[in-house]
């Protein structure tokens, strides 16, 4: 491992500007206009996985290009899919960023750019590992596969057909991500669980045009009375989601669980304050990290209705719409709560508007064996990257297709988190610790060697 | 006033083109990019008042200037005031509107352009009434003062200080305002009610900005599901408004005024037609009719929150406001009711969010005496100048000022409308029938005779 390391050592100012290339690429996943920039930043990974000597496409799909590469065949060793996306979040609101989320810059130790940590910065880590192995040492001691798609942050939909459709070639002892956090700085994590996700637009039709609200004003239904409804419906006020059924298949956090949790050296006050709020919030009977990390939730994400200028504007709007994410936990069907759902919206809805739901994405959420030989060897390249043991921590985010992976190849899931809570990763002002992109490759690097041994 | 009748009909096309020109200037009040416009406008009817033999002032206040004007004095004869506006709705959504908002063009018989009907084609025709007295007889048989604001669509804060500061200089017999509609096309109304205003935003301000819902959700107070909660639980599912003692104020409505309500003809069908809704909704136990016209409400004028861009943004949001406003009848106070409602809102905010309330502008409804000899007179001009008698309606919308103008000058109001329901005041293509234009015209000018022989 020493030439390797060394490799690593010498080669960092060039591998950080490599991933300042991949960050100036706006590859905004949600905006048409971007499709572009998405071709373009997925060319960009398949040029890269070719130049260090993997054999390397991007595959046409009826969304976003998917890149897949391969390492030189290692016969008789394991065989490690890294799973990882070159797309990234919308930017707005664009005012809130300090530096422009496309021209990537250091500020004190962190890399800003959109996709700095999420996930353009933590998926090369393990590109950079294989380059470091393959110019220092001449092999890799695995055989690596990568899969990189450009949907992750709108849900995956063409990756799911590529998965289905390709089960042999993508055929590996185990798949490893990096797209989540660490634990705390310095403090590595394992992360067993991630929730599932269930995306929704709302949309409330009523009257054909904004009306007057004097004289139309209490005679025929307000589009965003009927909407705030229907949203004050699906949540009671200690946040339980009133769908019918929507926790019958919720598996319980174990004794064993709770108490690793409540081992953690989380601190909430710190956790609201970073979050700008004053008090806790949610189902009662759980800790805050309970809840984040092991509960289903409801929440909105955007409200659109009528007048939304300066000053007073006297109108029943012609419609009203929420965009609206229910996070699941493993075991939870998005099938079933999807019918669940529109059933209660229906039930909510007033008369005299018409309400639809369009459904946007979803996934299920997985939860990974602690005992798997997988997780002890990603445990010793951890240790050794960091210098400190990894603690065992669940995500109350979604990768949505790493259930899909892991339910589609049989294989177990690594997850490993080489970001911070408070990289902002779906905020303005997104970022990454460089010391944090230098110790995932490291880690990453051995990680390798200790699969090998397995 | 053979002579006069003569003269309108001769200068028909000369009206028509000086209102061209004042609806040509974007004097959209709420918006303070606006307030050369607003200027431009105020300057204009100054202007042509002026041009008329009248004398004419524009008036600095603290907000938009006032034009006020008064006619040669007339010695022995009744004071009118004739009161107005020059301001206009915002224009937005922009994209519906079929002609360019601030280039007035007829198409059928309409005169389409913001401001067409509300309210300065219906304020003009009190002007251009005065022009054909003056032009074709050499003086006119009332006294008429002008009182023509700038901040009609955003609460007339200015106007209030203004009139109770020139009780003296207002004093009046009766006040005219045209700034309403008719029952329907050729079927003149005179109104004796209007409905009163509160307007309100409401702004939860939760984390300090957006928020990941994966790493946050469930565990901090998401800001639109707080404002949800808050707009849900201000008026419940029938309609009623869930202020403590919203209703205490209100007087109920005569058995007369029910009867005559339920003898006018209104077509409930074609009326939701018009609106493009399937039903009706409201208060039960009421009329459409009366719903709109005399009973208060409660709509949400305007919705923002989060991401509203295209597909799916899975974060808590920093903010989630409403626009808010309640219409208010007769004897209902604002002041009480701002209290009650803000004692509500607090009630109903959720832990772990800031809830501000913002009061925007608020004025009382108003009745009027329906055996007013002023309303007679009006009576026999409405029915001179459109061949019909008028019928005694109430309005849903609110003209914040009247009510002040009757209580300061202790004049009666006459509220003569002339455009039509369906005119879009506040919607996009909004517009006002020729023909309305022309007739609002002749009415006036027989008004001023009517009132003379008093």
């Amino acid at each position: 491992m020493g030439a390797i390391e060394t490799y690593v050592d010498e080669k960092c100012e060039a591998f950080l500007e490599e991933l300042f290339e991949l960050l100036r690429i706006p590859s905004v996943s949600a905006d048409p206009d971007r499709a572009g920039d998405i071709g373009a930043a997925g060319q960009w990974v398949s040029d890269k996985l070719a130049a260090i000597g993997m054999k390397s496409e991007v595959v046409v799909t009826k969304g976003h290009p998917i890149v897949y590469g391969e390492s030189p065949k290692v016969e008789g060793a394991p065989t490690v899919l890294v799973y990882g996306h070159y797309d990234v979040q919308p930017v707005d609101p664009l005012e809130l960023w300090i530096s422009p989320p496309f021209e990537p810059e250091i500020r004190e130790g962190r890399i800003f750019a959109r996709g700095a940590t999420d996930d353009k910065g933590q998926m090369l880590t393990h590109v950079f590992s294989a380059q470091a192995w393959l110019q220092s040492e001449g092999r890799l001691p695995v055989n690596l596969k990568y899969l990189i798609e450009g949907e992750e942050e709108v849900g995956s939909a063409a990756l799911s057909d590529f998965v289905a459709e390709n089960t042999e070639k993508l055929a590996c002892d185990c798949i490893v991500v990096s797209d989540s956090a660490q634990f705390g700085p310095g403090q590595p994590a394992i992360t067993y669980g991630l929730r599932g996700i269930a995306c929704y637009e709302i949309v409330v039709q009523g009257p054909n045009r904004d009306l007057h609200s004097g004289s139309f004003g209490g005679s025929i239904t307000n589009p965003a009375v009927a909407l705030s409804r229907i949203l004050n419906g699906l949540v009671g006020e200690g946040g339980q989601v009133q769908v019918p059924g929507f926790y019958d298949d919720v598996v319980p956090l174990t004794e064993l669980e709770r108490r690793q949790m409540a081992e953690l050296p989380f601190d909430e006050k710190q956790y609201f304050r970073q979050a700008g709020v004053s008090d806790s919030w949610g189902e009662a009977g759980y800790t805050a990290l309970e809840r984040r990390w092991a509960r289903p939730t409801f929440d909105i994400n955007g409200l659109t209705s009528g007048y939304q200028g300066t000053g007073a504007k006297t109108i029943i709007p012609g419609r009203a719409s929420a965009k609206i994410s229910f996070r699941l936990v493993p075991n939870q069907s998005p099938e079933t709560i999807d019918k669940a759902f529109r059933d209660l919206v229906e039930k909510l809805a007033m008369p005299g508007v018409k309400v639809e739901v369009r459904g946007m994405h979803g996934a299920p959420g997985l939860l990974v064996p602690l005992d798997s030989p997988y997780v002890v060897a990603a445990s010793k390249a951890l240790e050794h990257a960091f210098g400190k043991a990894p603690v065992m921590t669940r995500e109350g985010g979604s990768i949505p297709v790493v259930a899909t992976l892991h339910r589609q190849l049989k294989a177990d899931a690594l997850l490993l988190g080489w970001g911070q809570d408070d990289d902002n990763a779906h905020s303005p002002n997104e970022r990454f610790l460089v010391e944090d992109f230098y110790r995932g490759i490291r880690a990453s690097a051995r990680l390798w060697e200790e699969i090998a041994r397995i």
